[in-house]
């Protein structure tokens, strides 16, 4: 039997599950409905199931376990505070599995970051940022060739520090968080507020906040929509200012963006790169500091990033 | 003889030199005004004799040299761009030192992180950061144990990320960097719209931008001029917000504030501790993040935390 891994995504919405083998492909994959779980012990029992019908259907040994959670944190093996997640308390992910193979356990981004390194758009880079931008934000961060983790096991989770002084409240407790702009929620909000601008003259309008989705915005400014094209282009001045914040703190060659907002592709990459390199100091102007998609194929890349923790 | 390291803080006014012996102490000093020397050649003359002179009155032998200095790059070990230095161009700092002894190169706020690592307030930290608030804003920052470089060497350069969108105009190109709100001439600036408001009712108001200095506001304020008091909250309100934005990127345990801002104590470090305490998000909110002073002598932070480069 060939010796592969597991990659365990725990989402607020879904957990995804997978084998991967020692070049980064996905041999066997599965999934469950994490809020259908009402207790950690039912959560386990599901996930253990799973992996155990996994080994066993594509005749694998696991090597390691890899798990990707919010707030989970690699010193302690426990999701610590996850307000998106149906459970409360501090949750030992290691629990029910450790007898399967060794685990190991670190936040969603962190996950995103070390399998860009080992399969994805990093595999050269020694010190580079990778964003993800969706429901949330996040960041794995690599400098000096590692991954930081920080004392709390949290060092790159980036989606809460400010981007807008007094600006949207977050559910954090602080105000213009730049996951409020430039997640998949923060989008939306930006659309509405520039659709009210363009009263009759947009194809938003019709939509609210809990109607109106990025893809069709998205949509919406491949079809010309100013509205559609002025939200995308907001959100690329929000997140260039950012990512030049991020240049600056880490002195970083590489930036990646992931997730599910990066399918806005050329409408949201084109004025992001614009405004990324106007806004580069001097020191870093002349470094071709480099700004690329995810090299992971999207709907495995958490799966993926979840194994390379014990690949 | 006695084994000791020397420091070297190379500044845009004055470059301060000193031997630090292996427990921190600081044997000997001196000091030359770094815009006498026209060129790089003619500077290093200068501080070779001076190191020979003092190794040779205080009998000592040294084992190597650290250096410090605004944007120098330990990788290269050179000044890639520093507006506040009189040279142009690329300066190689080890040329005419590197036979007396082994040198090393840092900016100057990575060798604060350094020195406070090795003699002074974050001894028992593996994950903090040092903010230097002086003529500028720098940091430096230990994240897993390790003092952050980065590809380009400058990381936990922090001055010049956002704290004011499309703010006050930096020399750096951006705009609303904390440094312009956080440093000497930031808090100056700071105080002066501030004086304005109180129209004769403040101290402040006889003073311009050239000729207020951060001690006249702080001696204002220990009056109880309100303008004064104001220019610290406000100041206090950015720093705060700054700093839980480093706790968060870096998930770190304790912040530690250096430079001659720092000598505004608790008219500053009152108010900061508050803002700080109240913007932590929930996550944080139990962990205890220290938020403390430099323990180090002011006067010779910059020599011994160059020294802790070899020390």
């Amino acid at each position: 039997m060939d010796k592969h891994a597991a990659g365990i995504d725990i989402g607020g919405t879904t957990t995804k599950m997978g084998i991967v083998s020692g070049r980064g492909r996905v041999i066997a994959k599965s999934s469950i409905i994490t809020k259908d779980f009402p207790t950690p012990a039912s959560f386990r029992k599901a996930v253990r199931n799973a992996l155990l019908e996994m080994t066993s259907s594509s005749k694998t040994e696991l090597s390691g376990i890899g798990i990707g959670a919010p707030n989970a944190n690699i010193h302690s093996g426990c999701i610590e505070f996850a307000p998106n997640l149906p459970w409360k308390g501090i949750i030992d992910l290691r629990e029910g599995l450790d007898d399967i193979a060794e685990v190991r356990v670190t936040n969603d981004a962190n996950a995103a970051a070390l399998g860009e390194k080992l399969f994805g758009a990093a595999g050269k880079f020694s010190d580079f940022i990778v964003i993800t931008l969706g429901t949330g934000v996040g960041g794995g961060i690599f400098c000096d060739s590692r991954l930081l983790y920080g004392k709390f096991g949290l060092a790159g989770e980036v989606g809460h520090i400010i981007a807008v002084p007094e600006g949207r409240p977050c559910n954090c407790g602080r105000k213009g968080c730049v996951e409020k702009y430039c997640s998949a929620g923060g989008i939306v909000q930006t659309a509405v507020e520039v659709a009210a601008k363009y009263r009759n003259r947009t194809l938003l309008e019709k939509y609210n906040l809990n109607n109106l989705t990025t893809k069709i915005i998205y949509e919406a400014a491949l079809e010309g929509d100013e509205a559609a094209v002025e939200t995308f282009d907001i959100t690329a001045r929000h997140l260039a200012s950012f990512l030049n914040d991020l240049v600056n703190i880490f002195s970083a060659e590489a930036i990646i963006i992931s997730g599910g907002v990066a399918k806005a592709g050329d409408m949201l990459f084109k004025p992001l790169e614009k405004y990324f390199r106007s806004e580069l100091i001097e020191f870093y102007r002349n470094k071709n500091i480099k700004l690329l998609k995810s090299a992971l194929p999207e709907q495995d890349a958490a799966i993926i990033g979840a194994a390379s923790l014990v690949l």
